[in-house]
């Protein structure tokens, strides 16, 4: 059915950073007269930074068009045929072809494809309760969630805010509505904030940010959000207490958008998302990619798959896709589970496995937190800094690294991350030749402090 | 000869941070009961941070003991027999015993030794021309330079200061000046400052510096120091100009502190320090170790020695002597060449090789420069960098990285450094997963984007 056609044919689904960073590369690669380029977005944009939606309510950034890093007019312009507010509904493998249907309209048509990338992203986690979509409250996955909670604040009144959720989103969105004003509550199913660090780490979370004024609630399930007569939300229920809102935030997570890939038979791994090989092609698929937040990938420190929805990773899974789609060569080996994140000036980093996470993969480890500064204890605006580090029993290999601090603490997770990757012990990392002056760092980097408690301690001795 | 003592005695020689170190580390692997700690200081400072000292000329650090990491009366304390203002003379090294001269009294008396470190540091290079000595002219390596420096600072009434060499003591000074109100003019030999980077990456030092109001005078070589009446100085005097000084600051750089070693006939490097094995243990000499400022390192790229006076690695190299003269067991490595510094908000990094290093040691390699920012784009105060990064030709071992930038450049050479220790290519750094976040990167890492393009360029594609 493509003989009619006298190039390639690359279909790609979702229009955001995997999906357009792929398309964009194998455009790099390959020229129109090459390769023809169809991409199908059902919202209204193209590549752009959920990851900054925080930042904008928060005021940080001040207009959307901001997080937009190419819009579809940047992306015809380079040949690639974009069709907005068009989702696809139906993925015919036997036939390589999808069916997409215009939001708008309607309308449905089959395309067909010699070559296609899934990337279908995810989708937030709506509570299924009594409330859950009321007026005032909000997700914010999207420029269009974003700008509709903007709109919510703007008209409402009231000072109140519920965040549901105290993960990454959660944290970012309680500082943007603290700087916007708002008294906020953050309402937490575990037992401290940020479930991504142990619970000692966690702790020193929870402790900062009811040093910024923001009500930290833990232990607590959300069993229904109650409204108003005109039908805004009025307050969040949890399974004990009740806290007044005139706004709700929802940042309780997101799955991997994988419905069309799993009606259509590709193979979906334990989170959810599509299961891939280095070249992130779906496995058992010739011509089938996917990258982003639908698909599961490799975590290099536990050895098993698992479900990240981050911006870094769908970008370089585009890359890897558009230059293998483009008959070059790339591959994505994995990750270790890096993440960064803040509160207002608390910098919260981690990487590899946390201490469940080691014990559920059958490691056993020494584990080691230590307090230190950002800087030389003697230069201004040293700011203290905590951090955890786990090692392997006997090997000691590090497994995993948590901080928490001020200015300066996030990024220096990279050294564990690095060191990671490439499966140093903790010894070795004691030795790591690491920037060094006054005014960036103690003599002895905080993370070769853990290191060298971390090696101490698996190995016996001061 | 040591038949009549019952526990075993060590002599350090340097009371500074390799040395101390060193004696604190053995310390508390063995108790005063097994282990006698002889150490002797010919100064009147231990353990103090000499890396600080433009902080403290530059006012950022207001106190002196500030920077004093441990005082001559905690070493004490901790049972080890310090004697300050002492100078070690000479070593028999056939009688294992040391001889000692009272700085102040010239009384003379010998020491024996089980074991023995070597911390006697680095000397700074004085120009050996008329005026280099006069009044005014001050080095900055201990802590008595900079407070002879801080009376002439308060004492002289003009304006005009001076610094002679521009490398990371030069420009440290050159802020502690400017700071201070000073006109500063850099005098440099060089053909840009820093010449611990490519002269492409020196060059972006140079601009930034004359855009903070320092005057930089580049293959300018210094011929003499013109006194006046009163005997202070009054110029610096370089082969084609006169550069009127009421003060001059010497920042040209140290040699390996290792008379008394060479006269013992200890092994030493082309670079004039002392050469050790992983343990840092002198070569050849079971019961000898030294460490720190007068010692050469293995540098783990080019597989050749080097001497790099640096704190963060004397501090190193006393943690693995004490361990090692305490009946542990720990080694030092080697380097990678990482150093970072700032002028005022300037931030400098290196790591690895320089391009002229590479050549030197027959490395071919292709070399790649890229701008990015240290935060996204959109989020406020994200701020320009450059990264440069040479990887070897074919294999695309990445072998040197060299950034220069604002808030956040400077520590993002450790990904680097880390990825250099394990041997990395370039290819293999463009898939490390870095913490990000829109307040802490861009979605693809500045280092990263330095190398993805590197990579594309040694393996010949986009």
């Amino acid at each position: 059915m493509n003989m009619s056609r006298t190039r390639e044919r690359l279909v790609v689904i979702g229009g955001d950073a995997a999906g357009m960073s792929a398309a964009s590369q194998a455009r790099r690669l390959k020229g129109p007269d090459e390769l023809e380029i169809v991409a199908f977005e059902r919202g209204h944009f193209t590549s752009y930074s959920a990851c900054g939606i925080p930042y904008w309510v928060g005021g940080d950034v001040t207009d959307r068009d901001q997080l937009v890093a190419r819009t579809p007019e940047e992306h015809r312009a380079r040949a690639i045929d974009l069709r907005l507010r068009t989702e696809v509904v139906e993925l015919d493998l036997d036939g390589q072809r999808v069916r997409a249907r215009d939001v708008d309209s309607g309308e449905e048509s089959w395309t067909s494809y010699d070559k296609l990338v899934i990337a279908t992203g995810a989708r937030p986690i709506r509570p299924d309760m009594p409330g859950a979509d009321a007026a005032g409250v909000h997700g914010v996955q999207t420029l269009d969630d974003g700008q509709a909670l903007l709109d919510t604040l703007a008209h409402t009144r009231g000072r109140r805010a519920v965040v549901v959720g105290a993960g990454y989103i959660g944290v970012e969105m309680a500082e943007a509505l603290i700087k916007r004003g708002y008294e906020v509550t953050v309402v937490n199913r575990g037992s401290e904030p940020m479930s991504t660090l142990d619970p000692d780490m966690g702790r020193l979370v929870h402790e900062a940010m009811e040093g910024l004024g923001i009500t930290m609630v833990n232990d607590a399930e959300v069993t229904k959000i109650l409204t108003g007569d005109d039908g805004a939300v009025r307050a969040v229920v949890t399974q004990d207490r009740e806290f007044p809102a005139d706004v709700v935030v929802l940042g309780i997570g997101v799955r991997p958008e994988t419905a069309l890939a799993r009606d259509a038979g590709l193979p979906l791994g334990p989170h959810g998302g599509l299961l891939t090989d280095r070249s992130m092609r779906v496995r058992g698929r010739e011509n089938i990619w996917a990258g982003g937040d639908c698909v599961e990938v490799l975590d290099l420190v536990s050895g098993q798959e698992r479900h990240i929805p981050l911006g870094t990773h769908a970008n370089k899974h585009g890359q890897v896709i558009g230059t293998n789609a483009g008959g070059g060569y790339a591959t994505f080996p994995g990750v270790v589970g890096t993440a960064v994140s803040k509160v207002c000036d608390l910098e919260i980093a981690r990487t590899g496995l946390r201490e469940k996470d080691a014990h559920r993969v059958g490691l056993r480890f020494e584990s080691v937190t230590i307090e230190s500064t950002s800087r030389a204890g003697y230069y201004p605006n040293a700011s203290p800094m905590t951090v955890k580090m786990l090692a392997e029993h006997r090997t000691g290999r590090v497994l995993g690294v948590q901080i928490v601090g001020r200015e300066g603490a996030g990024k220096r997770v990279d050294i564990a991350a690095v060191a990671l990757t490439a499966g140093m012990t903790a010894e070795q990392m004691t030795a790591l030749d690491l920037g060094y002056a006054p005014p960036f760092s103690p003599v002895w980097d905080p993370v070769l402090v853990a290191a060298r408690k971390a090696a101490a301690k698996v190995h016996g001795s001061l």
